[in-house]
């Protein structure tokens, strides 16, 4: 294919989201008014394990405006179990927070009042709070019929790693811990729901609005297209808001009160409905005098609490993502994902991956100062090249990862740095198979006005897709931005998108906007070039209009041509009639094998640590992203900077504390998310466009990567700087001084 | 093609708007809550014409609850002309109800209230009610730029009139009249319209969504596609919801409000915002002694009131439609929108044609009695037969004109009635040349569950469309129909229709939806041919699957081939994904030459009356209608019967009566539709099926055919029993007790 100048993509366009955002226009879930709209407050269970021996919601059903209360007994015609979790706490509640009852009233004040009106009797069970008390043996069981605790178990193998690690000249093994983190979506969980004869409405802050309604479908027994999950704006979502929440509650409550009703979380309710599994890998790694990497052995808990959620999925990705981006011949992780009692675990960018990444990339700087190798060129001998694999059923290595680890070391100044002994610099190398789903649908509509309508499911949560998707169909079409128009996922309107997440939607709803406008645009050549008189080749497209010598055919007049004018009050042919749909489906045929694609995170970080206090500061962070292509650079250079600054949240201060089952950081107060005063002082992203992706202009996704290296990236400064070697996150200042002392104590 | 038997078209299948109607579910505008929505009111003009000095509105907009009170001056930022006809009285008002001023409050009473504290000042002007004073010399004039007060002539020429005259051997020429009348559409207009920077939503009960929305485009100066038409059920229409009546004033009245607005006419309010036009025709006919007709003349004039509104159309349909379904050598006929001081006139089913088909249908009868031929004979003898022309610049006949007749002649036993001297039965044929416009898009979409969603922008007005047209879909894809989803026109969602009305829908939406689920069903071949290992054509659909000797996949399963599953929060594949979007258009290619079609109506009256008082009661009608094909034969006999029971109206009571510019039968007790006891004691309809349509499965439009021959075939029994001609409707008691009257003295 001859490359062509492109016009649009990959370039810095203005969001089309931006004005609507910047002037407060753009609605949210929460900014939603529904005719008739109740407000609805859940009671929460106190006890992390308790059984529920009565609920007695008279006194709250009687107080004048409450419209209904929701208890157990009112789902039992429902399929109350998705995704491991009940509609409501049934008989038993597994986390302080667990909904056991809800109320809907007419205002928030009245639900409020309504719960302190509502009776439990619970009878307090013995708790598994953490993965070391659920582990233990005789640890309460969260789930009777789950032993041990074990919610599931993900087993990877190559090769024969006992006859690796005898091969091996060295073995580095050691024990690291992730904390319990929070996504702090700006927005919190936020739901209305409408139950009808006629069906189901959610307005939701869903990423994933048709997995939800499948749920739905299935939990109420209703066809799915009798469900509409309409997604406005979305505050934010980072995994936070995969999978179902809370929607069925609500719809449950709107079915009780025969009524709309509204629930939106407080900051502390969302931190107790999903949150990030924390994290204990033992990671065994063997490997020759020369640096060659020879076997891994690693064993992974993975905190996933009173249900499953996603608990699951993110295990199987652990246990693959903490080989990293290495060559192993021998291999043997095991991942298992624990039930304690505390609130679930769910997606969070990148699932499973920064716990894991942290291990690993902690242990290849502890075997490059075993063997006294650069760690840089320790990770150059075993990356993965082009085509490798990197263990058995994944698509091989579809990344050149050698050449962004090149790019990385060139902007890190990384041999000048290497050379000066004890400089604060550490980096970091991560590849993750992405869960991407292949199967987006989407409409390219040429409206009578001459305006191109795109209608896909992608949610738009600040990741720009409706702008990237706007930038491909102006691509393909040639047509200026400002005629086009994109709005959010509505089950009925927009066609099917199995999800928003995963890094997917650039690369694959990508793909079906862009079969989708070249559907549309063979039908409008097909117009011009009957206008034009030429064959439909040699019609070419250009700002918003097709032309073939000095003939122009615009879109509107191209509606004219193929439809006509519409018959008038005064029996004249009037306004243009009239529209072209163009349609664009895709489907496992875009990757015969999976992953999709792999993602590339790269980082570096030069650090600056407080002896006094022990507080570490990134004075300069580099990371490096392998986007195959990017749409709108700034963008990614966005997402890029922001899943650093989440990386610099878990790796600095972000822990979720539980204390006797209780979460005591249930606010920004005590649990303390990075702001601007943590930016590094240098911040900078190199984008590797080698276009060799699977999305459309070999696009790869991307916006999960950046989060992986920070912290690898500090601990390995930290150690080469003071020769301290911390294994557990938050790097807080206590525990680095604490380190620095002991370290101190030793060399005296 | 080889004859297949249709397993849902020709059924009376259960109507899929059925339960919603019975149970009370189905929601019209007049039902929805928009938030925060305000309720207008508008104040309208007390006299037939004045200029208007002064609006003073302060003492209105002091009032507490007002939101906004819209005045001329408001729009000044406007191109407020729409139809003819300005968003709101400019300077001078035209009819009695012409809105002068509109307000926005709370509620209804407080607007009410309101519109009680406008100051207007109006200089009176004098006006010209009725054709009468409209056209005498000096008349004032309603636009000072149209002299004679003509608001548009049509003229049709063939041949030479006068030539014809001279070689005819008898020459008939009467006046006939034909009074206002009004739709009564048991829902008045009922408009709901929000006002955004984002745009403008319109819920409306308009027949024409698009032509609305490219009004509001054009006065607003916004794009179309800002511009959303939501349009729920409707509770009958007949035309007088086509075009845009007064949504861009309630638009106007939202965006000075800055919320929304709804504005529901009461019946008073819909009888002064539209109308059919009454008639004045001077007919003149030249036939040989063997009844062969020779040539016609017509000077038509149509009374359209203050503003054009579809006039012009109606002008240019009844000079066309007053040559009857016969062929004449010579023809002119003139007709002339005429202004007057009333409310405007505009769409009602079958457009100027039962104004004209009185008169021509009457005047054949006249001719029949003078030459003696028997006047079902004097019809076959010169109705066209199909293919030839009824005038240049029309398609030819499409239709089996003489069939038609022949089993209407068979059904009335006219034979043997008509040997009974004086038997009180007469006929009348008409055909119209539909004004359909040829452009209709669709979608069907198949979800994952299998059912299967159709957009169509067509308007349910209680005429059986959606029925109808999932009567096609399942047809062609052999899905059951509880299957099948359909909803209204929401011009963000459904794809472009021109309009819901000159019968048009089943024939030109049918065909778009037919050619949609036929590339639904192109697409599942091919996954079906994949599975089953055979080419596409082997393939046969059957109740909602795809079979192929013993093996079957259902269309979910289809879908699953197609997609694949979803990945699961339980990291298994689950849930099927994806959906398959057929898409259909249709333009001009189905009608190179116009009308689409002719829409045929046909029939006769045996009629009883009341000596003594002069009441007339049609005791057996028989109606005939060439529906090409019956997709519903239930419906089509209900529109059928519809149509003639709104002709009984029209024949013996209904008539808007103005005095001194003054409607004074502004309401259902002194304007007097036809009720249960109006209805004749045998009623029956005959569907002619001869498949020679251009719609779907050979079908025609109809549904207007059903009012055209009730006044002319009783007036034409009455004659044929009496000897009475009365050439004026309504053939009210006391006009035909004069005429019977008149008739005694003269033989006496």
């Amino acid at each position: 294919m001859a490359k062509q100048a492109l016009e649009f993509v990959g370039q810095n366009v203005p969001r089309v989201d931006g004005i609507e955002k910047v002037t407060g226009r753009a609605r949210f879930t929460g900014d939603l008014v529904i005719p008739g709209m109740l407000q609805g407050k859940i009671l929460r269970s106190p006890y992390p394990h308790a059984r529920i021996l009565s609920v007695d919601a008279s006194a709250a059903e009687a107080l004048p405006g409450v419209a209904a209360v929701l208890t157990a007994g009112d789902i039992s015609d429902l399929d109350p179990i998705y995704n491991g979790r009940p509609v409501i706490a049934m008989g038993k509640t597994r986390y302080v927070g667990e909904p056991v009852a809800v109320v809907a009233a007419v205002d928030l004040e009245t639900a409020q009042e309504a719960l302190s009106l509502l009776q439990v009797e619970y009878e307090e069970l013995s708790a598994a709070v953490g993965l070391d008390a659920a582990l233990q043996k005789g640890a309460p069981l969260v789930h009777e019929n789950s032993p041990n605790n074990i919610c599931s178990h993900e087993h990877v193998e190559r090769g024969n790693v006992e006859q690796g690690f005898a091969e091996s000249d060295e073995i580095v093994e050691e024990q690291f811990t992730f904390p319990m983190v929070y996504h702090y979506a700006m927005e919190p969980h936020s739901v209305i729901a409408e139950f009808s004869d006629e069906g189901i409405t959610v307005w939701s802050s869903a990423q994933h609005p048709f997995q939800v309604r499948a749920d739905i479908s299935k939990i109420f027994r209703i066809s799915a297209s009798k469900v509409r999950m309409v997604i406005p704006y979305l505050g934010g979502g980072f995994g936070s808001k995969s999978y179902t929440k809370f929607e069925p509650l609500v719809v449950a409550l709107a079915r009780k009160a025969k009524r709309a009703v509204r629930i939106c979380n407080s900051v502390t309710e969302s931190m107790l409905t999903v949150r990030r599994h924390a994290a204990r890998i033992r990671l065994k790694t063997g490997v020759k005098r020369d640096g060659t990497l020879v076997a891994r052995e690693a064993e992974i808990y993975l905190d996933t609490g009173g249900y499953a959620d996603n608990g699951p999925a993110v295990t199987i990705r652990a246990a693959t993502r903490v080989i990293g981006p290495y060559r192993f011949p021998h291999i043997r992780t095991d991942a298992y994902c624990v039930y304690t009692n505390s609130g679930s675990a769910g997606s969070f960018r990148a699932i499973g991956a920064p716990q894991v990444i942290f291990a690993c990339e902690s242990q290849m700087d502890s075997i490059a100062a075993r063997l006294g190798i650069d760690p840089a060129e320790l990770r150059l001998k075993n990356l993965l090249k082009k085509g490798e694999e990197l263990r058995p059923k994944l698509k091989g290595m579809d990344a050149d990862l050698p050449l962004s680890l090149k790019k990385l070391l060139s902007a890190s100044h990384w041999k000048r740095r290497a050379r000066q002994k004890d400089a604060p610099i550490g980096l970091a190398c991560a590849v993750t198979n992405a869960g991407a789903t292949p199967i987006s649908v989407a409409m390219v509509r040429l409206q009578t006005d001459g305006n191109v309508h795109i209608l896909a499911g992608s949610t738009e949560m600040g990741q720009g897709v409706r702008t990237v998707l706007s930038q491909i169909v102006a691509e393909e079409l040639a047509v200026p931005l400002d005629k086009l128009r994109i709005g959010g996922a509505d089950t009925k309107v927009t066609p099917y998108d199995s999800s928003t997440g995963s890094s997917r939607s650039t690369t694959l709803m990508g793909l079906a906007v862009q079969k989708a406008a070249r559907d549309l645009k063979a039908q409008l050549s097909r117009i011009g070039a009957e206008t034009f008189g030429v064959p439909p080749k040699q019609v070419r497209f250009q700002a918003g209009a097709m032309v073939c010598g000095e003939a122009r055919l615009t879109f509107q007049e191209a509606l004219a041509r193929r439809f006509g004018g519409v018959l008038r009050s005064d029996g004249k042919i009037g306004s243009v009639g009239g529209e072209l749909i163009g349609r664009g489906d895709i489907g496992p045929e875009v990757a015969p094998e999976l992953p999709v694609f792999w993602e590339v995170g790269m980082g570096s970080s030069e650090i600056e640590i407080n002896e006094e206090t022990g507080e570490i500061r990134i004075k300069r962070f580099i990371s490096v992203a392998d986007v195959g292509k990017a749409i709108h650079p700034e963008q990614c250079a966005g997402q890029e900077e922001g899943a650093a600054m989440m990386g610099i949240g878990h790796t600095f201060f972000e822990q979720m504390v539980y204390e006797g089952g209780q979460l005591i950081t249930p606010n920004l107060i005590d649990y303390r998310v990075p702001g601007f005063a943590d930016v590094p002082e240098e911040f900078e992203t190199v984008l590797v466009e080698n276009h060799d992706g699977p999305g459309p202009y070999g696009v790869r996704g991307m916006g999960e990567g950046g989060i992986l290296s920070v912290a690898p990236s500090v601990a390995n400064a930290l150690a080469r700087a003071r020769g301290v070697r911390i294994r557990d996150l938050p790097l807080t200042p206590e525990r680095v001084w604490r380190a620095l002392r002991e370290s101190r104590k030793r060399e005296t």
